[in-house]
């Protein structure tokens, strides 16, 4: 009943409204009404607000189901670091070293093993240096008598904590060393502003140490044990599926604008995703270089050495950066309002695709290459095709003609004089703006196959560095060592190779 | 003396190490010598390093000085910090409450005023909900009885950590309240760690409370007052130099390939560094985005209102970028290796000259209208000339033929039917390849004025949003004014628009 008296009236409010007076004749309940329909709809735009962001969390979520595991391991480390705390009888309080854990929990924990470490190590390394360095000021401080004491501790903390900030503006500190220089800082201040004596604050920093340990361990044990995420991997699939995507991108474009009658146009929205692929390519350094950062601090863990060559990732993503800027501008389209008279696109067409796909198939290869991280005997094959389709686009662009034969509607004009047998058709020349399209097209085309080429070079020093597996390795080297059953090295480095895979 | 020893021993040293048996020759001194030319080497390497790392550091200092400025006022803070527990009687000891003003002070001051106060709303959210819902917890707890106090909280810290890390993941959270998540976790977790009782929890919340506040002040005030940094002004001027940079590359490219007799070659190295510009733009999204991000945290400073309309500055970033690529495939040279014929080359080159120039000038005004704030009279013109340079292009491509007028060394050609007076000159039509470089050449130049149109859109829009002042507004309304003495409503506005400068 409450429903169906609802309903008319808030429709009776909203028609009643324009005129002041007929307000006044509104019933209390309306007025009730009126301020409930606020609420509600106030209510509904709140719940609907949540349940979009519920949604968005549970799409990222199914996405990626690494990045739940990760918020379990967190809290799995937390509760672990609390259960210790609740049964030792160390334990005292909020104050006392139970926090130092925690919070050692909390902030080093992160989503790679790489980040984890670093801030672990990073942690460690500015907690000692600062504790021992803040304790021998401590000790200077107390010997220089009462008088001098507040000052020189005041003046240490001063050009210490601006000597520790100024060193994390320095791009090399940066990389390797900024979170210790800030734990520098927090440590030797906190030091420095406690009132103990030298041989409390030796105990106390025993302890603190002790516990900081504890959390960074567990943390360790806990990040690389459970699921793991390593940086370099995550690195090394970022490369690799970004090479894919570029490949995709240029196989897509010239798909769609080399082949004239494309009757496939099924799956649209896939293809322009798989075009849209080289986005993900351009505005990737900032990611690359934190990965490569973290992935120094790594273990060896499964195909990567400890030395594994990280920063050579970093060149190949700069050379697929080049190349994809390339790809953006030839996606961006050629803005010619004249087409390219068909008796010069269809051949031409026909060879771009060639180079198109060709450009992609290398593109693919060397994905595929960094993804098994064994050198690919298709390789060099596969760029020879490129190259020589390139050198086919070049030769048709000499040959071509830039002239046209259609036929003459004026009989005035001059007959050729070695008599052909075709009177009616005449060369016209066609104007640059007829043939700008196609032309710009090519050498882009040209240009990004070059900038394969530069990262076809990269790839190759990865390989070297990193020490790829050659494919046929395996199958000729136990041939090899069945034939040469003494060259027990050579037999060593294949076992060694197959048990890494 | 002894360095006139050591020179011959060391040199001799030196010479004798191939043959093993010279070796035993050698006296004892000998071998400290050369433990001692060792460590030398090792001490002259390490110290050569040191040197170089400060000669780095002092270069970073004196090109950017407000990095220095800031690092002083990090350990002003820190100082003023520790100042205030040396006096105060609340001061205990490291374990209690002095530790939280300074940690506050480490972790919260960032270099611009924008990071200081999101990390401080951060934290400060993030403490004051994570307490009030750890003491819930707490109480809930309590009541639960001995044997299921353990369980609730264990399980609370559980769930709620994992909660909170995952929302680190969703892109609005991270943007905006990563750090607050953090704090969130820690101050959750300490507070049920600790086995206080609930009035001693609140009592000791308080406490915290208030000294956080007091650190997150300090910074606060220090940042803002004392040279401040503001991520805003930072982005505005990035914005705005990134604009002149782009500029200056395409200004420097037109004169390096266009001017046929470039004389004067005079300043080459700063030229090839204005020529280089256009790369600062490409990898400048994560800083632009940050920088934005943190703007949105700034009270109204400067030409800035509280409400500046910081996103649309990502939109001019992401429409530069655009045109960046374009830039970037240009420069990256168009590999062809058959030069353009002269008789092409010479008037072509004019027109890319102008339209290369008046893109340029676009640019730069865009720069200027950004840096002064305020709308520019010129732009439309500016843009006009270049539209009218494109034409220009276009035009002179449609009407140049694709052939060329040689001598013909052989007689038995046709001649024109119309009489010609040159019988010794011939249409001899190029192949594409002739025609291909050029072609590129100015459909990426035209590319490239489309998308300078992208970003002459983004600013207008940015200048509306920001309500950038009219060139001509001053004089023409204080005029109006005279005129239309009862127009205190407009003179209002002259006045505002008038002090905001």
């Amino acid at each position: 009943m409450v429903k169906e008296n609802e309903v008319p009236a808030s429709l009776e409010w909203r028609v009643n409204m324009p005129s002041g007076s007929s307000r006044i004749l509104a019933p209390e309940s309306r007025q009730t009404c009126r301020f409930f329909s606020r609420f509600q709809n106030l209510v509904t735009g709140i719940v609907l607000n949540i349940k979009d962001f519920f949604e968005k969390a549970w799409t990222l979520a199914v996405n990626e189901p690494k990045k739940v595991i990760h918020c379990l391991k967190v809290g799995l480390a937390l509760s672990i670091v609390s259960v210790f705390y609740y049964m030792k009888p160390l334990y005292d309080g909020v104050g006392g070293n139970a926090m130092w854990a925690v919070m050692t929990v909390v902030v080093v924990f992160e989503y790679t093993v790489g980040s984890t470490l670093y801030k672990c190590v990073n942690r460690a390394i500015g907690t000692c240096l600062a504790g021992s360095l803040g304790i021998g000021v401590h000790w200077v401080a107390s010997q220089a008598g009462d008088k001098f004491e507040p000052v020189i501790l005041q003046a240490s903390v001063f050009l210490l904590a601006a000597a520790a900030t100024f060193s994390r503006f320095i791009p090399t500190i940066k990389a390797r060393f900024d979170y210790g220089a800030m734990i520098f800082i927090l440590t030797f201040s906190l030091v420095s502003v406690s009132g103990y004596r030298v041989d409390k604050l030796v105990e106390l920093a025993h302890e603190r140490v002790s516990t900081i340990a504890i959390g960074a361990s567990i943390c360790i044990l806990i990040t690389m044990i459970l699921c793991p995420v390593w940086a370099g991997t995550e690195l090394h699939h970022l490369i690799s599926s970004n090479l894919e995507k570029l490949a995709d991108s240029l196989e897509g474009y010239a798909a769609e604008n080399f082949i004239l009658d494309s009757s496939n146009h099924s799956n649209e929205k896939d293809s322009s995703k798989r075009l849209q692929g080289y986005k993900c390519v351009l505005n990737s350094k900032a990611g690359e270089e934190s990965m490569a950062n973290f992935a120094r601090w790594e273990p060896a863990h499964g195909k990567f050495n400890f030395r594994h060559p990280w920063k050579q990732y970093l060149k190949v993503g700069a050379s697929m950066r080049s190349c994809a800027y390339c790809i953006e501008t030839l996606h961006g389209g050629i803005n010619s309002n004249t087409e390219t008279p068909e008796f010069l696109k269809k051949p031409l067409n026909d060879i771009c695709m060639r180079l198109g796909t060709s450009s992609s198939k290398v593109l693919k290869e060397l994905s595929s290459m960094i993804k098994m991280m064994k050198n690919s005997t298709k390789l060099d094959i596969l760029v020879d095709e490129m190259n020589s389709s390139v050198e086919g686009l070049q030769n048709a662009l000499k040959t071509f003609p830039s002239y046209q034969h259609i036929p003459t509607p004026d009989p005035a004009t001059d007959e050729p004089p070695n008599g052909t047998k075709e009177p009616s058709l005449k060369p016209i020349a066609l104007s640059l703006m007829e043939i700008v399209q196609m032309a710009t097209l090519t050498s882009l085309l040209v240009e990004i196959a070059s900038r394969i080429e530069g990262i076809v070079e990269e790839v190759k020093e990865l390989a070297t560095q990193a020490e790829f597996r050659d494919e046929s390795s395996k199958k000729s080297k136990q041939t090899q060592t069945k034939l040469n059953g003494n060259d027990s090295n050579e037999h060593e480095v294949t076992m060694t190779t197959v048990q890494k895979v």
